[in-house]
């Protein structure tokens, strides 16, 4: 099978290099086309990202020498690309206008931004939770008009960590009434350069502008069904979220105290709850997509894990990992969660995404 | 006035060593006895820590010289301090055993260790909050037959952050009837080597062995009352802890959300929470002890504060920063809350338990 | 005595705020204008660095209030204080440029920037080492036709951990021919935000931008004579530096292996060494100016120390700390030393100059 | 080819482990035996380092099931593997010992330890470097009478670094006379739990016990000649090394700054020397030896390279990567070179040691 030509917007940034690094192999997809602010266009790849380049050692060879597009300019990527992923890092209005101008030109976007996340016929996908949500992507193309073109978002990394162990649950018929969450986040998720090092050594800081919103938000729109073309949110469980910046460098950790929306005689065993997490499995599982693990949740025993130095990677960092699963006092159930913030939380959650997509046909006929 | 002689247990561990540099320069005490393992006995005090003084450059030098006796040999203090505080790290029921040793040989023992934090007459002081529950000092000396010697404990340091809070909203009229507790731990509190930095550098480690059942238990006896000379324990609030260890040297960040146990019509609203945190005062502002906080609440505004490096020494390191206070989508409010775990969770705090001890009275005639 | 009235420009920055804190009981000094760029200006300082305040838990209460002023603007300044401290931070030629356009109203800058240090009618000060170099001043006013105004400079924080006792060293007779130094420097040293967190957690970054330079030449400059008014630069250490970045807040710790400038049976032994430097003191203590250090360097025994967290605070951070004194293989021999990079090392040690140039009369009459 | 059935001492230790972890898909070599001490031997591998395993998530599987022998016990070994991996950690005279029981029981030991360093019929190799120093075996087998048993070691991990580049410009006629090197070296590198976290956070130590003379003097053993059956070290080069231990996981960075031991016509250029190390091949490579890297010396031109956290996994751990080649003021040339301390630097150096020895038919007719 030949690779799909895909491009990537905000190709300099930390997000778009990571999409780089992880597309490198990639069986389906192959980078043809980068395109980043008016400062970095007309330098090829590797002169834009120098003493910048941020993922591993290298720059992969196949795309250092291409030249940097400005990724404003739209017409530049037709014919050098199928669709593009869009890590674009800059106002909120741009990016929105500038991702509906690419689909509006037939290229579909698949995007990591935030700024189309609450548009209500953009699906938000984790590919083992909501992959019917695409059904919405036609009427989106139907309400602007547009022909091949389209968007579809990924959430915010913060969830990553316990979405997929909520959901999990509530599709095995313990739906969940409300939770309390706190976060402890890696600095990878506020992109290059990010937080200050006088920030992070000998610290933590307790905030992070906008993400506990988000993360209180989101889970409803994933969890929500498609209803006459838009996705109708779901109304539970209620979030509250404590979000924190700590000195690591991969890897969400959320310590989750949680209450199931069920009378007590009805409530989940511990033993019954591993089994619902270690059996899960999901779309992305069933069509065998390239970047999805094999194991969306693993459930480890020792007493003091997950961490995020030794589990981030567990299932190419496409897994979920639990741990400390036990009794709260004040709800029903505690438990630590830990996912890689920029393969499942970003890069490589977008990727699974397009997979997603193109294995339900979505990139045919570009 | 003369000041007191005082003797260090376990003097040359962590807790010891602060200990020893927080009562330099000290009004009323002085410490001329330091004690430790039979393996540090007979060397001068500066032998006994060389290469591993770990607070600041340099040992006090008038203890410096002081040699070290074997802390099994409770004769040995007799006439050589009036009373001592232990930072004793061997077994439980070693510390146990010593501790009320040195109570019947007359040398009343403030302690550091959690051995009798659970023995029911003697009192977990924090001084703002319990004062009077050294009341039980008299029963535990009938029951012992003890004529001037006591045990007398402080709570687990990692409580500190969020026990004068509660309490304070408590004392006002407001009621805590349940509260989710999300700590980041330093590790210091972990004592010296401690926790390894293969742990903690880029990492996380979701787990502290026997502290998230600490700091559960521990809110409900310091919040008791003094009944027939025993402490009852309070039943509210239920408290659900996750504590981690997180690389910061000093202070414990808890991120705290809160039920009050009342109406919804007369739960206090987010003004009227800091203004009874702002106003409160205990009896060791009443009384002026040399080590109480000018203020032990302090609430900031910034956006994201507070943050151990830059809060942990307000008020000498004796204050409770809170931050971030705002409504919680589960329970009623939310908030951060900092507190030095070396200096108020540890050594300082059982000096001002001493100070409050000796204002009422009870270093008298020793 | 009535303090002199000072301003601060560059105010808001981190050094900036670092002269503010540090002024703050000063007993000669008192803060009384503070200038940074047009878009701080007309805030109050508070709100200027709100949520950016980065020294200790708060902004000094007297220096809050004040209104920022457009640094730009010299005629501000005047009638508002006597003389200015330059923290600040923009294009060289533009320093230079504003530099003298204060001196040129009469205002004396003393000043942390690089602009001026190679200007060779400004003194470059630390004062244990070249106080005399102020001499130069007087050519420098006559040469720009300045009546009061001038300018002084202090050099890179990185040289501040040796060049003292190599100073200590020549002054004793035992000239240093040549040295290779390694520096391991703290991230405050970069600024805010300065380094990256993730360039710091997990990692050494072997190179800061025009470091090296800056310390192998400064030191030449600092130990030049003052000939016809001008400062001629010394020949002789050669240095050569390898400067990294690691993750450390404060202190920057230096490793050197150095040669004597001596015949074999001339140069001194370890003892002697340690000797020299333990009993060097220069002009600011002779004078006993208010910030300096008692111990300008204090010689450890310690196998490994110094250590920045644990030495870099002795003698109010304006004490270089030396440990390792040993044979050098290679050359004579080989230390460690530490100094305190934004305490010696930038405000602190600028204020000394202040200090010194306010006890030599420079500014009498302003 | 059916793979060599080999055991790992000190098996549940940090190397040890690293020793599984990287032999668990080895294409030569399966692990079929582990020891460690007695309070280890008897239970599972997985149940004795329970909680305690320390690389990447999981034990291999078919390590995991082994039961742990007590390695003072060598008769246990017999039969169940051909040779061992020594990771022992005890006192110096009993590894001398223990390692000399196995070989002479008809066991080859593959050594990290450091205890037979210095025993001069014993090699310790480096494969690019010295493979011929293998030839001491027959006399060393002479020596004890022994019949297909021996020992080979490695050197310490803080000269991986500089060895190599040092190594191929002597091969290429550039000798050198004297080198100056600082390592910042990672906390690896100490073992578990090895240094404090409390001595790491916010800190840098700038000493290691041992580590300085180690690597002063390894360095000629390794570049010495095999004479009448025993290694005569080299006199040259002379090095004097500081060694820190900075906050960072894995990989060893060294400052060097060399001096030529030729004429200043005949120096090479550092375009001659990049040639050189870009160039630079040895046996393991010409044999494709499993684990040796393709390019054994990476040059790399980034202005802020090599960094630990970017640099350490270059060609499987196993490279050496060198930035920052440029003139000295004081000898000829400076750079600063990296490499992984535990890959290159202590278990796959290991294995690629067993590599060399197996290809020269060291372990046949076991």
């Amino acid at each position: 099978m030949e690779r799909i030509a895909v491009g990537v917007l905000g190709a300099t940034g930390m997000v778009g290099q990571r999409y780089i690094a992880n597309l490198e192999n990639h069986p389906w997809f192959k980078v043809t086309y980068v395109a980043a602010s008016p400062r970095s266009a007309g330098k090829t790849y590797r002169g834009a990202v120098e003493n910048r380049w941020l993922i591993g050692a290298d720059i992969p060879a196949s795309v250092g020498d291409l030249i940097v597009e400005d990724a404003n300019n739209v017409e530049a990527a037709l014919g050098k690309c199928k669709f593009v992923f869009s890590a674009l890092e800059m106002g909120k209005d741009e990016i929105k206008a500038l991702e509906e101008a690419y689909a509006a030109k037939g290229i579909p976007v698949v995007s990591n931004a935030s700024a189309n996340r609450w548009t209500d016929d953009v699906p938000m996908l984790i590919p083992e939770i909501n992959p019917d949500h695409t059904d919405v992507i036609y009427d989106q193309q139907n309400h602007h008009g547009w022909d091949k073109g389209f968007i579809a978002v990924k959430p915010n990394c913060s969830l990553q960590s316990y979405m997929a162990p909520v959901f999990a649950l509530q599709k095995a018929g313990y739906p969940v009434k409300r939770m309390v969450v706190t976060t402890m986040q890696a600095v990878s998720g506020a992109g290059y350069p990010g937080v200050s090092s006088f920030d992070m050594i000998d610290n933590v800081v307790p905030y992070i502008g906008g993400e506990e919103e988000k993360t209180e938000r989101e889970c409803l729109k994933i969890l929500g069904k498609v209803v006459s073309g838009k996705i109708q949110n779901a109304e539970t469980p209620v979030v509250s979220a404590h979000c924190n910046r700590v000195p690591v460098i991969d890897g969400h950790t959320a310590c989750v105290s949680l209450e199931f929306d069920l009378p007590e005689g009805k409530k989940p065993s511990l033993e019954k709850i591993e089994e619902v997490w270690t059996a899960f499995r999901g779309l992305p599982q069933e069509l065998g997509l390239p970047n999805a693990p094999e194991h969306p949740i693993i459930v480890r025993h020792e007493v003091n894990r997950p961490q995020p130095r030794r589990d981030r990677e567990a299932d190419k960092g496409m897994a979920v990992t639990i741990g400390r699963l036990r009794k709260c006092n004040v709800f029903d159930i505690r438990f630590v969660a830990l996912s890689h913030n920029t393969k499942r939380g970003a890069a490589l959650g977008g990727i699974l995404n397009a997979e997603l997509l193109k294995a339900k046909g979505f990139f045919d006929n570009l």
